[in-house]
């Protein structure tokens, strides 16, 4: 039982909901950082890489054109996101002879428990776009065949579908102990969690392959590593550490059981460009690649560097929910408190050595009238 | 400014959320009842009606079936209509030859503040449809352009989108003083209220000639009156007076405000069959209608009879909110308390002769091609 509640962790956790000190809309500038710098490439690509008469070939004439972002949140990062690519689209179309601009409708995706509301009672009031929102992990089919456009998803594809199974398999190599994560943990674990990546980014590109119509783009942006970068060397690493010593010394005091630490394995996982383009490789019948990039994410550095504060309550946002749900309410403040005061104690975060993980940024085209398997 | 936030009340007043015992979900029987009744008639109009060939004209092929429900609220009756509309289309494609059976999306529509969070909890999980939200008040445009294929609204247009005008202006002959409603009140009053709710179905006709493809079909479910029935000798009308009565005791015994009474009213109006086909007529350039039919409730007539409890815990379910807005959470309770008593101590409840309303059910199509004004 404690296997599976530890294996599904992902279906039940949204990041904090509504607005207030601790909640993912007032602490997600790392994942603003991640997502403003890939803004540039996503407007190129529209420029150069759209064609509507192949869209229009494959989907009818479009009277409206649908936009989807996958692990959207609770915004502001997806509002921002979204009027980039809108406001780029009309121009596509402005400048493209013989077609008329279309309706434009986006649609909000995230997990059920994902806190809609205060997604819809944030929707920018100036929005020159139908909004809607559709619950459900995006390792699924969520839209009609061919019904979108473009579709967008950004730091969102670190969240596993599932721990890897073999983690938490006390007899197996991979199985991690009180470990609570792949970093600084033995290669098998960390074999285990790469698969499981594989394994997801594939069964995401699958879905939209079906949902997209020949000739709508993909654009991916991860924070990710690449081969020169070690994920327990960046200040990521450094913080899912704190995290992990935080939780294990609360076991040894009895605060929480050892039991649950060690069946406990956070389904996080920072890809590096080839795992993804192994993914992309494996569809590539489906998808054709447009456009790689790696970036560097300018709030990542100056939070590791000047904000720490900043830095653990953009933890807190992410991961309360997990926490809560995992090992119950009344820990939670003091895990927290803890782990704030442990990050802002650690030298280690003021290392020189100490690196930034990348912005990886995909654009991938869906091909033209390629058939599908079943996903 | 106490006018201001009078009229525009619809903007703010979702049912009440979530799954509790004063919750919506848990007290929407009445509703139900004039849903379920509709069913068989909407059944009925897409065997009959719908033409696939049609809407392919319209839409191009039909790739996927674009489904939406207006008012949805947080469910289960949006559930329950959704899936007999998803059946019968299901079975219509079957039956015709030459079609291949398109996905459906299914659209939930309703208020910003409507609790989407509880509706998507709750998405029954056999459904065969992609189901998206989509907030926002239905007297505006919600959907692109020809997007739509099928268009549903239960127990929805009695809610006005304002207070009519004059109603809240002391120079006004229809100015309504302590009265919150339309019920029993003086004849400039009503017709206020009447000619508030042709504008109104009027906008919302215009705003889903627009959404719909030409060839669709727009089914509207209403609680309403016939000819020979007086509102004010009603069940829900007692009810409306006994609300009423509540709040001018509280005013008088200084609980509340009795400028703030005075300055409410209810964006309440149970139309007539006769004014929802004025609006009807005045959009006849975009629909032609199908089919008219005067239903009786089997839930209205069993509540009156036999559960008064069940009814007072409905009213609190959908007015609530509205109270809390306007008079504050601390009167709430004994609002609501002392409502309960007296419609439990009302002998007017079993006198035969109080009528129920009837449920009213108009299908319409989408003309094909119709140039539109702007809505």
């Amino acid at each position: 039982m404690e296997k599976e509640i530890n294996n599904s962790l992902h279906h039940s956790y949204p990041m904090n909901k509504g607005n207030g000190p601790f909640s993912y809309s007032q602490n997600s500038s790392v994942q603003r950082g991640a997502s403003e710098i890939a803004q540039d490439i996503i407007r190129e690509e529209i420029t150069k890489k759209l064609h509507i008469q192949q869209l229009s070939s494959s989907s009818g004439i479009l009277q409206s054109f649908h936009v989807a972002d996958f692990g959207c949140s609770t915004g502001p990062n997806t509002f921002l996101a979204t009027q980039t690519i809108v406001e780029a689209l009309e121009m596509k179309f402005q400048s493209t002879e013989g077609t008329n601009p279309p309706e434009f409708q986006v649609f909000f995706n995230d997990v059920v428990s994902n806190d809609f509301n205060h997604l819809f009672a944030s929707l920018p009031p100036e929005r020159r776009y139908f909004a809607a929102g559709v619950p459900g992990s995006f390792y699924s089919r969520l839209f009609p065949k061919s019904s979108l456009h473009f579709a967008h998803s950004a730091s969102s594809l670190s969240w596993l579908s599932r721990v890897p199974e073999e983690v938490t398999d006390k007899s197996s190599p991979a199985y991690n102990g009180e470990k609570i994560h792949y970093i600084g943990a033995r290669k098998e674990v960390s074999e285990a969690y790469s698969a499981q990546c594989v394994r997801d980014v594939g069964t995401f590109l699958l879905a939209r392959a079906q949902e997209l119509a020949g000739g709508g783009l993909l654009a991916l942006v991860s924070p990710g590593l690449t081969d020169e970068i070690s994920i327990s060397r960046t200040s990521p690493g450094l913080n899912f550490q704190v995290f992990e010593s935080c939780l294990i010394e609360m076991a040894k005091k009895g605060l929480i059981s050892e039991e649950k630490v060690n069946s406990f394995n956070m389904p996080i996982y920072f890809p590096s460009l080839k795992e993804l383009e192994a993914a992309v490789h494996e569809n590539g019948q489906y998808f054709t690649t447009e456009r790689i990039e790696i970036l560097v994410n300018p709030m990542e550095a100056s939070i590791s560097k000047a904000s720490l504060e900043q830095s653990s309550l953009h933890m807190r946002a992410v991961f309360e929910g997990m926490i809560i749900k995992y090992f119950g309410t009344d820990i939670a403040n003091e895990f927290f408190n803890e782990y704030s005061r442990k990050v802002a104690e650690c030298p280690l975060f003021f290392d020189p050595d100490i690196q930034q993980l990348k912005v990886l940024v995909l654009v991938l085209k869906r091909k033209m009238g390629a058939t599908l398997r079943k996903a």
